[in-house]
C-alpha cells in the first residue's frame, strides 16, 4: 500500500482538477475522514473546495477545521455564502465563528444579517459594478479591464446619479457595441426594475423568472443600491423554499435537515405531535360520544379507519393543489371562493363515487345493505367537508397573515376525523333500526 | 360614463407603460372578460402582454383568440415558451395550434418536443450566439452589434470548431476588455460546463446553482451545441417540479393546477383515492379480526383514531424531511442507511416520549392503569415503524427507479395504520385480563 504523505500529491490533483466532483466526494465520506483529508491539503485549496459545498454540509465540516484554514476559507467564499453558512450553525459555533472572521468581511456579514431571514437583502452579493452618469464608455471599459484582473464578476454595470441614487443600467452586450467617446448616461436603461431589500426570496424569483432577468440590483428605501441578486443564487433557495413547506405542512420544522442530528429532529418534531396528540383525542372523544352504538354493533369500529383514511386522502389532495397554487401565485384575490367552490364540488363528485363503492363493499363483506347505506352517506359528507376544508385552510391561513404551509396538515385531518365520525357513527345512530 | 371606445386608448396605454402588470390585472379578471379586453386591443401588443402570463393562463387564454392574433402570439413567444404553452394545451386544441404555427416557429417547436418532460432540451433557448474559432474580435462585435438591433438576447460567446463541435466559451465582459485583434479562439475559456439536452432540469438548476452560472450550454451526444438554458428559465421549472411533489405524495397528479376544470382534477384523484381505499379496507380487516376484544371492550374503538393519528403524522414528518433532502440531493448513497437508521431513532425516541403521555391521558380518562399500558406500548411501536418507513419508502422508490413523491403517502399510512391497529389491539388482547 502507498504511504498516507504518497497519496496527499494525488487527492491535490484531484481537487485542482475538478473541485465540484472533489466536494462531493467529501460529502459522500464520513465526516471524520472528510475532516482529515481537509487538514491533510494546503489551506487554500480547502477554502476552494469550500464554495463548493451546501451551506449545512459546509456548517457542519467547518466547525472542525483550524482557526487560520477558517480565516482563509471565509476570505474565500462570497459574503453572501459566509452569511448562509454562519446561520447554518450552532449558536455557539457563530459566537466563535463572528470573532474570527477577517476584519474585510465581517462588516459585511453583519450588515446581510441585518435584513430578515428569506429577504432579498440576506441573499444579495455586495460585489457589483457602478460608475456615475457621466463617465465615459472607454474609461469604463479600463475600469472592468482592471477589475476582470482581480475576479470582480460583472455582467451588468449599474449607473448612479450624483447623489448615488440609481438611475440606469447597461448589460456587458451594449458596453461591447457602444463607441467609446459616449457616456454611461447615453447607452443606459432607465426603465430599471429595483428590488427593495425586504422583499421574499420567492418574490424576487417570481419578477426574474417572468421578466427573463438573471440579476437585479437591490436597492434601500431611498433608492441608493445596495447590492445584486442574481437567479442561479435563487435556484436552490427556491427549491429549498418550496420543500421547506412540506415539511411545514406536518409539523417537521422549516429549518430541519436530513443530515440534523436526531436530538434536534425529535426537539422540532415533537411540539407538533403534542398539537396532533391533542387532535387526535378530539377525535377520540368524538367516538366515545357513540360507545353505545359501537357496543351494539362493533362492525361499526372496524370501518372507523376507512371513514378517516379516505376523508384525509382526499383533503391532502386539495390542501397540495391550492398549496402549490399560492407558493406559484396562481391565485388572484378574487378567484379565493371560485377555488374554494371548486375544490368543494371535486369533494363531492369525489365523494358520491367513493360513496357508492364503499356501500357495495361493506354490503357485501358484512351482508347488510343499511350499513353500506350509512358508510356511504358518511362518505359524501366527509369528502365534501375535505374538499372545503382542503382550500379554505391554507387560503384563510395566508389571509390573517400566517404561513399557509404551517401543520395545515394537522388542523386539515383534525377536521376530517371529527367530520367523519360524527357523520358515520351519526348516520349508524338514526338507521339502528335497520342495521341489526 | 365613458364610452367603451374612449377607454380603448387607455388601456392601450397601461399595456405599453408596464406590460407585466397589466398581465397580472388580465390575470385577475373573468375569463370571458379577459378575451373581450384582448380582443380590443391591436394584435402586436396583445401579443405582448402574452410573453407574461404564466404557461397555463395562457393556455387558457389562446384558444379563444382569433388565428392572426393567434399566429401573431406565437411569433412573438420564444420558441420554449411556445412549447410549454403547446404542452398546456387540451389534444384538441393542441392538433388545431400545430397547424396554426407559423413556419419559421413550428420546426423548432417540433424539435423541442422531441425531448422528454422536464428536460433540459424541453426548456433550452435555441437563440444563442455562436462563432468559429478562428474569428476576430473585432469582427465578432460587428455582428453581435447588428443582432443586437434585431433583439437577440446574448450574454455569453459560444465558440465551435471547423465541425460544429463546442469548443469554448466567452463571456461579454472578456469581449469588452480584449483587444480587437486577438481571435476568439485566444480568449475563450474552455473548460466548459456542457449539458445534455437529456439531462432532468432539476440536476440542471443544481449544477447551475453550485457552479454559480447563469447560464450553460446544451448539447448533443456528439458535443453539437444545441440551446442555451439559462437560470431565470429555470426558476419557475424547479419552484413547478417541487411543489409538483406534493401533490404526487396525496396522488393529485403532477399536471393538476389549482385553476384546472372539477372534472379534470376528479378524474386525476378519483384512481389514487380507490388505491387509498384498498388500502384503508387493508386496515379495516385488521381490526376485524379483533372485532371480539372491541365487543368486550368498547373503549378500545375510541382509541383507534388516536393511534392511527399519531403514527400517519410522525411517518409524515420523516416523509417530508427524507423527501427535501432527495429534491436538495443531500443524501449521497452510501448515507442511505445512516438516515433510516436516524429517522427510526427519532421514531422510538419520540414514540416514548408520546407514548407515556397517552398512556397517562388514557389512564386519567378511563381510570384504568392497563389500558395506559396498551395505548402507550402500542405508540412506542407505531412511532418506531413510522420513523423507519417515513424514511424507507420514498429511498426505496427512488433505488427501484421510480418517483419517490408518487403515492408516498398513501403507503405510508397504510403502513402506520396497519402496525398501529395491530400493535394497539394486539396488546390488548395479551393483557385483556387486566383492562376489565
Amino acid at each position: 500500500m502507498p504511504q498516507r504523505s504518497a497519496l496527499i500529491p494525488l487527492v491535490q490533483k484531484f481537487f485542482e482538477h475538478d473541485p465540484v466532483a472533489a466536494a462531493h466526494s467529501l460529502e459522500t465520506m464520513k465526516e471524520s475522514d472528510a475532516i482529515k483529508v481537509l487538514r491533510a491539503l494546503p489551506a487554500g485549496l480547502t477554502a476552494e473546495v469550500f464554495r463548493f459545498f451546501s451551506a449545512n454540509q459546509a456548517a457542519e465540516l467547518i466547525k472542525d477545521v483550524s482557526p487560520e484554514v477558517f480565516r482563509e476559507i471565509i476570505e474565500k467564499l462570497e459574503p453572501r455564502q459566509g452569511a448562509s453558512l454562519f446561520m447554518n450553525l450552532s449558536p455557539d459555533d457563530r459566537e466563535r465563528f463572528l470573532e474570527e472572521l477577517p476584519p474585510k468581511t465581517k462588516p459585511i456579514i453583519v450588515e446581510l444579517l441585518q435584513y430578515p431571514e428569506n429577504s432579498a437583502g440576506r441573499i444579495m452579493s455586495t460585489e457589483f459594478l457602478a460608475f456615475h452618469t457621466g463617465v465615459k464608455v472607454k474609461d469604463a471599459i479600463r475600469r472592468i479591464r482592471f477589475l476582470a484582473r482581480k475576479n470582480m464578476p460583472s455582467s451588468y454595470v449599474y449607473v448612479v446619479d450624483s447623489e448615488d441614487h440609481l438611475a440606469g443600467v447597461i448589460n456587458m452586450r451594449d458596453m461591447v457595441i457602444a463607441s467609446s467617446n459616449q457616456t454611461l448616461e447615453n447607452i443606459m436603461h432607465v426603465d430599471i426594475v429595483a428590488i427593495n431589500a425586504f422583499m421574499d426570496r420567492e418574490e424576487v424569483a417570481n419578477i426574474l423568472s417572468k421578466l427573463r432577468y438573471f440579476a437585479a440590483p437591490i436597492i434601500d428605501a431611498e433608492k441608493h443600491m445596495l447590492g445584486v441578486v442574481k437567479a442561479d443564487q435563487l435556484l436552490s433557495d427556491v427549491q429549498e423554499e418550496a420543500t421547506e413547506d412540506i415539511q411545514k405542512m406536518f409539523g417537521a420544522g422549516g429549518d430541519e435537515r436530513s443530515i440534523s442530528p436526531v436530538l434536534f429532529s425529535v426537539q422540532k418534531r415533537l411540539p407538533w405531535l403534542y398539537v396532533n396528540l391533542g387532535t387526535a383525542f378530539l377525535a377520540a372523544s368524538v367516538v366515545s360520544i357513540f360507545e353505545d352504538i359501537i357496543a351494539r354493533f362493533t362492525v361499526l369500529a372496524v370501518f372507523l379507519p376507512v371513514v378517516a383514511g379516505q376523508g384525509g386522502n382526499a383533503g391532502a389532495q386539495s390542501l397540495a393543489v391550492v398549496m402549490r397554487g399560492l407558493v406559484m401565485r396562481e391565485i388572484p384575490r378574487n378567484k379565493v371562493w371560485t377555488l374554494i367552490m371548486k375544490e368543494t364540488w371535486v369533494g363531492l363528485l369525489n365523494g358520491i363515487t367513493i360513496g357508492i363503492v364503499t356501500a357495495l363493499i361493506a354490503w357485501v363483506w358484512h351482508g347488510n345493505p343499511m350499513l353500506g347505506l350509512v358508510i356511504g352517506l358518511a362518505m359524501i359528507v366527509n369528502l365534501l367537508a375535505a374538499g372545503f376544508s382542503g382550500a379554505a385552510i391554507p387560503i384563510a391561513m395566508k389571509s390573517m397573515g400566517l404561513d399557509p404551509a404551517q401543520s395545515s396538515s394537522i388542523v386539515l385531518t383534525t377536521i376530517t376525523d371529527v367530520v367523519g365520525f360524527f357523520s358515520f357513527l351519526g348516520f349508524a345512530v338514526i338507521f339502528q333500526e335497520y342495521i341489526g
